[in-house]
């Protein structure tokens, strides 16, 4: 049966790139629940630096990246709040509101695909999609990005010492600067990863009892790996799982679950109905409301949720509770990070009355 | 005719506490040009603590201080970006626009009364306003603030440490917090201030042309003091000037500068028409566009409309280019910040779909 509910999926560099694979046989090896490496993959063509992480930081806290100057990265990826904006949907200039719950960007660098849909294989390339998303960011174009940063000295200087050359500052290197800032963004020595190491004591009884309900239950046949979210696959494999399968749940009415189908939403493919990639479980106490729509507002209750939409099961309170114990020893230590100081042109303003 | 033009106004703990004082006649000292002093004031019954900085700094950056949880005071007085947003009026919740620029948070503490009109007497009346304006922040009452907070253990067990006792966490509270942490957003060591402290080489032969000019030209009469806002006064003595006094000027009508009547708009008072809070000087040259509109986009057109509109003066263009020289000569050092990590509950968010 597992065989038939989960999928790798290569997703190309575009929307237009996904690719079906065939069902992979997972060995043991990757269901196993593992401690959080301390350095995600980097790809060799965006090797990082400290010159291009502060620089990818700067991006990340601007909002001049949005056509009003009032929505940046951090606005919906809230890194001061465990890296999303806590809403149901996230809300993006003009007071538009998104269709779908922001994930957080805390270890997102281990992930093989981004977006919930995966439509992005890397960070660079996910990086480039909600600038110019017109109820995100608004950015009417590349071109105009990169117009307002050119008019801003500090950050063609930046760009210059990370990049090099005369055309260093490109909406290619802009993503490889953000992405390069967002693989600093892991959370190691959760409860969970100190008690793998060795330290017993590092989770209480009741979290044990979780860790081996969420096996015996089934939850990691799916949330397996260091992240949580499925192996780690090569980038832009996307670990795709339907949902929901169990479509009559109650809880499918309840709370919308099939009001947004997913990767088809964007290939079109019948057979992309309901596949989402696997989010992460780590530092899923802090980043509720849950699911894609944003639609259930506890843990508790996402638990309940899950069991019965994909496992067709039905938890007692206790078990209930043992796996939220479970959930939050995967709450893992925030990086400290400085406050980025943003380049600012002398005497103007890049940002208009939008 | 400078008595008849500024007035030192009592600003008490609301808008209804506005009480004339008939106009001072200034000594010397008081006009002078100084450098920043290394501490602002700081209120008897608000005394400074690392733990209560801390708090307030967490606090300034929640955006869960806004109904929908996405405005937060950093929002638009941005600390990463001069205090301010760069935008000609700040966008509140539910993008709605206001209706006044937002004035750098950096040296606030300096000011003895708030807001362009200063309708506040502290920082800590200021900090109460925009939480509850309907198109600022949004909140509904100072309850619906506080029972979020409750919500939020972290921040119960913050304020009890910071303000002891069972009834800590009181807006009062919240307020004192956040202003703690304004009086430490303040920007030294400008070229002017090495200048004035014997460096002679700190400010650039140009800058000294322009640090003339603004003396004779008159723009010192209420430009002076280390803010260079006017005197340092009392807390609540609010330096305020008219403005525009040459209601001819051709930039009265280009930059609508008559579409809000400033302090009148709070008292009604006719004697109040066009009375305005005077704005520091400090980091000008990083907070376009300028006035209470935003309606000036470059810091050059800025000084020939005040030059116009208040001393009735046109300025050559080596006037301007040495004035504004010299108005960049007073960027300060932004204070080095970690960046908070703000408290959560856990397996729930305190923010719903609003």
């Amino acid at each position: 049966m597992r065989k038939n509910r989960m999928f790798s999926r290569e997703v190309g560099k575009s929307v237009i790139g996904v690719m079906a694979v065939a069902a992979l046989a997972w060995g043991s090896q990757a269901l196993a629940m593992e401690p959080l490496p301390a350095q995600p993959p980097v790809p060799a063509d965006n090797p990082l630096s400290a010159a291009k992480i502060e620089l990818g930081k700067m991006l990340y806290f601007d909002p001049r990246l949005s056509i009003d100057g009032t929505v940046s990265c951090n606005s919906c990826h809230n890194v001061m709040t465990n890296g999303t904006d806590n809403r149901p949907v996230s809300v993006g200039v003009k007071g538009q509101k998104g269709g779908r719950s922001a994930p957080t960007v805390f270890n997102a660098a281990f992930l093989s695909a981004q977006f919930w849909d995966g439509r992005a294989a890397t960070l660079e390339d996910q990086a480039k999609g909600p600038i110019l998303n017109p109820i995100e960011m608004g950015m009417p174009s590349e071109a105009a990005v990169l117009d307002r940063l050119n008019n801003i000295p500090g950050y063609v200087a930046k760009f210059a010492e990370v990049f090099g050359g005369d055309k260093a500052l490109t909406y290619d290197n802009l993503a490889k600067a953000i992405a390069a800032y967002e693989r600093t963004l892991i959370t190691p020595n959760s409860p969970f990863d100190r008690y793998k190491r060795g330290d017993e004591n590092a989770m209480s009884e009741q979290a044990k009892r979780g860790m081996k309900l969420v096996e015996e239950v089934g939850c990691t046949a799916c949330h397996n790996g260091p992240n949580f979210a499925g192996p780690a696959l090569p980038t832009g494999q996307g670990f795709f799982q339907k949902f929901p399968t169990n479509q009559n749940s109650g809880y499918v009415k309840k709370y919308d679950l099939m009001g947004d189908t997913g990767l088809h939403s964007v290939t079109g493919k019948d057979e992309d109905k309901f596949m989402w990639r696997v989010p992460t479980w780590r530092n899923v106490a802090l980043t509720a409301p849950y699911f894609h729509n944003g639609s259930v507002k506890t843990l508790e209750e996402a638990v309940r949720v899950m069991a019965d939409t994909q496992l067709n099961k039905s938890l007692s309170k206790k078990e209930v509770a043992d796996i939220v114990a479970f959930l939050n020893a995967l709450t893992g230590e925030i990086p400290a990070q400085t406050l980025p100081v943003l380049p600012q042109p002398v005497n103007m303003s890049v940002v208009g009355d939008q």
